[in-house]
């Protein structure tokens, strides 16, 4: 299924630069950045369950904000890119 | 129907910054701001129609991206927020 995962990150903190950098990484160990702070990640739901306690256990809860879009197995018609960057395909390999 | 917008504006330049201006003030006119570039729009299609061409109008489609997400009628089970700020319900008055 495809999930999207977008976040917000207060970097206003040493801590919170070491978070955004740990976050990054771990969305793209498991998706494909297709905007700064917006992951598409294809995978099956144990491994989004597994990524999402990962980002859990990193993020402060107070300060930063996760949100997971469910788009489904029938997901690419549900997505429209429009201008620069269009250049990866999630189920090929990246050919930016 | 629900609508996700997320944006990456290039800002190296005085132009840049004055894009991305717009096109938040724009996303603001037309749904909820839920991180820092990313908003959701609850909005019939001609509405959503009419926001895109504004938005196509106003980005450089060399240097900025837009992606819109179409998750539909059902949209609430599809939506996962975790950490600070949620403090919004789309159909409702912004609760923060």
């Amino acid at each position: 299924m495809m999930v999207l995962i977008t976040y917000d990150v207060n970097t206003t903190t040493v801590a919170g630069e070491k978070r955004l950098r740990k976050i990054a990484k771990l969305c793209r160990d498991y998706g494909q950045r297709v905007q700064h702070s917006v992951f598409e990640c294809l995978a099956d739901p144990h491994q989004i369950a597994l990524l999402k306690n990962k980002l859990i256990d990193v993020m402060d809860k107070d300060k930063d904000s996760l949100r997971f879009y469910y788009l489904g197995s029938n997901w690419k018609p549900k997505i429209e890119h429009i201008g620069a960057k269009e250049g990866y395909d999630p189920e090929g390999v990246i050919i930016t």
